[in-house]
């Protein structure tokens, strides 16, 4: 049997995407006050790696217009990298102004897929965020590169592994270490993501690779174990679930940050991530959004947290008893 | 990497318990019709075991108070086992008039849950069910044994393995040959899925073990993968994730059928189950039922089902290239 079902201490790290792969999707805007409440509660629950928000053009996203102000705004707990999304290289400035720890750069690995969401190119992106690179590595701000559609395209299928590792290895040739492998619209299945995670971690042994999932198809977990399996420790997730993919409307976004922290946690490893603080945080959750999230966690509870047993037990087992005797 | 990730080719028998372990727990009676055109769904899409009904008393489950017409008018098709749950002696007489092909048996492994469920005791249980189990070889009907609560009880908390092995070896030792080991409520949880499954069919090698697994807490897809792991390869799911638990409102059924069939084959398992029939069953089901279910691949589709391109794709790639010749 695999090694994988017993974490045997192992430390898993997680970034919390929520407040923006989540956040830019939902109607309603959240009041700037509950989105910096929100950073505060999942640094206290001891993530130590949050994406805070997209410093996106306020027309293009509106219901993250106030980058700076949450960016700003924000408890620094010591030993946490507060991430921000950019675009852009005007994103970049904004953000490299607001003192965020990493910028996180974004394009996809399908063409299609980058013409229909960023309007540009693959070729186009990468040209633009080769830019964006530099001016990262003159401010000295560490850069991660999110690829898109790494496990398939809602539109054109299966993204060929060479494909993909065309685009790391020219980031990486750009001395980006930071990696993350997006399953952008919940496609990836396990089999798939041992063999692309085994693959980029065995090319590019000195980078950091995150692997970031979608629960679309109900295979958000399995596809994080078999991503273990193949050597990877760091994942993205959100709280509650939040997320989706305007493919499937209805159904699950990101993995839920408290499903995989309590299914990791009891599997042996070590996500330095306080459940019970993660969970409250999370049943705040549905009030702040407007709706109800795909996570299980927060309406089941852990699976520990026993329900009394009928007020009548020594009743029922007494007359249980009886009825044997006669 | 664990051989989990690439199923070459290996059959996983999965039995489809919606129509008993699902509607039991439904307000709506669903008319006696529709229970057989779903029997008939089922077996045309090529489950090859289908739990159709409960042989209990119409008084404690008026949904399935139907279940000897069910039984009766179903169209048998070659080579599926139609089972069915039978809960004592009276049960069993009505499933044997009736022709089913296997009488379920259950009972649970935790005391207080089967006191609290069944008002007896586990010994008075196990007692009345040997009597049942006497009745079957009589009448040359094959048993199945479904122990609840292997996973953990919702009251007792962890049951040690010692006793669910206590449990099975009692009914094998009748003779039993076909066991399940159920997570009634969700609590399972990878690392003791692999453990308990790789100890049961170590122990009892020519017993016909199934899991059956509930997603409550998000983790019924990995669960299935540990117990693969350890040697297992017959499962329980419900069409739609049809079912849930009485502990966990609003949280997840049992695996979803589909979710699961979908999962399997993408990675080289072989179900012997039609996905597009299965799909299209499940589409049906929420108007038959009534209200939503928690199946994600119903609403998202399969992997592979791609969406068009934006139809101004061509007209975007121009505009983008000729900015960026200015």
């Amino acid at each position: 049997m695999s090694a994988v079902w017993n974490g045997a201490g192992r430390r898993i790290s997680i970034c919390d995407v929520g407040l923006r792969d989540g956040l830019q999707m939902e109607a309603r805007f959240v009041p700037t006050e509950d989105k910096i409440a929100l950073v505060h509660a999942l640094s206290a629950a001891g993530l130590r790696k949050i994406e805070v928000t997209s410093f996106t053009s306020p027309n293009a996203i509106p219901a993250l217009r106030d980058a700076e102000v949450v960016m700003r705004n924000i408890e620094r707990h010591p030993g946490v990298t507060y991430t921000a999304l950019v675009p852009n290289a005007r994103g970049a400035e904004r953000a490299i102004e607001s003192r965020v720890d990493e910028l996180n750069l974004v394009m996809s690995v399908s063409g299609t897929h980058n013409l229909a969401n960023l309007r540009m190119t693959s070729m186009q992106s990468f040209a633009a965020l080769s830019q964006v690179v530099a001016m990262a590595q003159g401010a000295g701000v560490p850069v991660n590169v999110s690829l898109s559609c790494v496990f398939g395209c809602p539109m054109e299928g299966d993204v060929a592994l060479s494909t993909v590792c065309d685009w790391v290895r020219r980031f990486a040739d750009l001395g980006v270490r930071r990696i993350t492998l997006c399953d952008t619209t919940g496609m990836a299945y396990p089999t798939q993501v041992a063999q692309v995670s085994a693959a980029a971690l065995a090319r590019w042994p000195d980078a950091a690779f995150t692997l970031h999932f979608h629960n679309t198809r109900g295979m958000g977990l399995a596809n994080v174990l078999a991503a273990i399996d193949a050597g990877a420790s760091r994942f993205d997730a959100s709280l509650g679930g939040l997320g989706g993919c305007p493919y499937a409307p209805g159904a699950s976004g990101n993995v839920s940050t408290e499903d995989l922290v309590h299914a990791l946690e009891l599997m042996g490893y070590d996500t330095g991530i306080d459940l019970p603080a993660l969970l409250a945080a999370a049943h705040r959750l549905p009030e702040v959004i407007g709706h109800d999230l795909p996570s299980q966690l927060a309406k089941a509870g852990p699976r520990l947290a026993l329900h009394p047993a009928p007020a009548d037990l020594d009743a029922l087992r007494e007359r249980a008893l009886a009825r044997s005797a006669v």
